[in-house]
């Protein structure tokens, strides 16, 4: 059974089709999430240093208190518009917020889509009115919120703190410009959990490091990244305490379903690769050596041809900035070892090359300097990618 | 008049064929390049950790002493070829030696092409053995270090020094991997002037930061970046003192010239695209946005394909590490102003369009925080490039 955001109690959502990117008036391309009381809420954003201005207001209203909703809009990011962006963006908040009988600063403002182009803001005011939010209109929402993405992308998980239910649910789209750094583009994340804001912060950073943070399709990070938790604590139980910790292992689940779901729908992407680094001096040196090691266009094609040219792999960890000693490193694709301590392996093409046709693909890479480890997941670069992205504003 | 390596007095070159890669038997794959004298010499390598054995040896070479020479070879990289590696990058370098009646230690040893190899150090030995070296050999060479590259990059500069002409010629290919840092995927410069090892190294790096060290093809930073300086002083022209500056605009020019040629043949590039950035709180800000933006899959495939997409050049510099002010940064194509102190401008997309559809392009961005500036040139991304690279080691 797929809820998505309405999957917690306390939650409705629904779309309409306000026609922001023009020709496609037909297309659901603005949703609401609607919390039936004030939610303790959580985000991380873009580390971007260019911020679109729905993150700005969104940032201003967490501040403010609890929040009431989520007002979205995909076809137009609202991002390099100056000082109108962030008008048109309070413009949306209003809107909303006069839809659910909420304040404006009770909305959070989310936006994906073209860059630079000022938004349809009365278009999407008016289609925002109209939307009646319901506990069916998760699907309806999952849809409103893609761009280049093929597919919805939704996960649920039930978890039992202290003996009672607890329900998470979440919404995410991606596609392309997926490089995200503390968040993702756009995921929204529901729970009936009760939990303070601090509590809520910390969990949502844990879960977003392992899921959103560890994922790349093209190298790119938006500048529109945002995931959002919302805690309605309609359930009546605590996540906190002794049910934290089981509580973020269920988020984190939520999230990298999520994660993995917008790699393996990434612009293009026929098959996800897996990279798992060991041996790295520190944390930081593993994850900037799993994270390169995703978003080289030389790993990418290689994966995509299913060419075992894994020198490539080792090529790409070397210029991370983490410390290698090649003299004891290691990589293993699938369960070959194709160099072993510092040299090369004897190793059949044929069965390396047949595990880079599979759709789910493993890498592990031991930089031989001491014991941190990675993760991170990346899918392939294909010519499809480019068709996509040499002709995505017209 | 084309000369390349043997435009500069004392210096012949050579190349054969040795069948480095199996099933190309016919293919010019090892070159030398010979100084009639002990050189002066001066190099920059890769800053990839992972460093391949010729890099290792010439290093050691090059500490231990002048020059006499440079061996290279094309369709292996030697590189992650562990112990076995380095001996066969000595026996190259011993090979070479015999050949032209010099010391091993006094030959540079260069290779490029696929890593994680063993080098069929015999057969190249072999082929050394019978090269010809003559003031003619220097196009063999130029074709002999080429992998994916479609065609050889030669140029060469007279400059009058204290009122007597130097000569200054180089060698260089690159197509793929590269993303060259102090380096880039072999370049080989010969000269006539006299200049002291000191004055040569400061030379070969201020011309490499210009120049290799400012272009990218696809990111990817090579495991045996190499750019070579050889001084066999034959024209008795002092390059020290007041005539080092005019050298070094006559060296940067060289390498200028080559580095350029590398990005008009990237991978499956059609143009080439020119990023100047100002604005900026440091010169490693302005580096970082203008080599970001070099490098974004988004912006390249949007230049590929026309679409002016400038937000995804902004967003790249935003993502760079570099200090942006939205409120104040300007982004402008040609000469057209599409961003201007933080707000978009009215623009005509057909005029942009046809700008980014030249084999030139040229763009401008002002971060709007300090004054510092920087250069970079890129290509686009084709579906080309990923065929070349789907499917590249068979």
């Amino acid at each position: 059974m797929r809820k998505g955001v309405t999957f917690a109690a306390g939650f409705t959502a629904g779309a309409a089709a306000a026609g922001v990117k023009t020709g496609k008036a037909d297309r659901l391309d603005v949703g609401l999430i609607v919390a039936d009381r004030p939610c303790v809420a959580a985000a991380t954003f873009t580390q971007n240093q260019v911020i679109a201005a729905p993150c700005v207001v969104t940032r201003r209203h967490l501040a403010a208190g609890p929040l009431r909703g989520v007002v979205v809009n995909s076809g137009n990011a609202n991002a390099c518009t100056g000082e109108q962006g962030e008008r048109d963006a309070v413009a949306m908040a209003e809107a909303a917020a006069k839809a659910i009988g909420a304040r404006a600063t009770e909305i959070a403002v989310a936006s994906t889509g073209v860059i630079g182009i000022p938004l349809p803001v009365d278009r999407i005011g008016r289609a925002v009115a109209a939307i009646e939010s319901s506990a069916d209109g998760w699907d309806d929402l999952s849809r409103a919120i893609m761009t280049t993405d093929t597919r919805p992308k939704v996960a649920e998980r039930e978890v039992w703190l202290h003996g009672k239910p607890v329900r998470i649910g979440g919404v995410a789209k991606g596609a392309g410009m997926i490089h995200p750094n503390m968040a993702t583009l756009l995921a929204f994340i529901t729970t009936d959990a009760k939990i303070d804001g601090a509590a809520a912060q910390r969990a949502l950073v844990a879960a977003t490091d392992a899921s959103f943070n560890a994922i790349s399709v093209d190298g790119d990070t938006s500048t529109n990244d945002m995931a959002l938790l919302l805690a309605s604590g309609a359930s009546g139980v605590d996540a906190g305490g002794d049910a934290f910790e089981p509580f973020v292992d269920a988020l984190t689940e939520v999230c990298g379903e999520l994660a993995l779901a917008i790699v393996a729908d990434g612009e293009g992407a026929t098959k996800v690769f897996e990279v798992r680094v060991r041996g790295a001096a520190s944390a930081e040196d593993a994850r900037a050596a799993a994270r390169t090691i995703t978003t080289s266009n030389l790993v990418k094609t290689a994966i995509h041809g299913a060419d075992p040219n894994w020198g490539r792999i080792l090529a790409a960890a070397g210029r991370s900035g983490a410390r290698v000693d090649q003299r004891r490193a290691s990589v293993r694709i699938g369960d070959i070892d194709v160099f072993a301590h510092g040299a090369p392996c004897r190793w059949d093409a044929a069965a390396v090359r047949a595990i880079f046709e599979r759709p789910r693909v493993q890498v592990a890479v031991d930089l031989g300097v001491g014991d941190a480890t990675a993760r991170a997941w990346g899918c392939d670069l294909s010519a499809e990618y480019v068709h996509i992205n040499a002709d995505y504003t017209t």
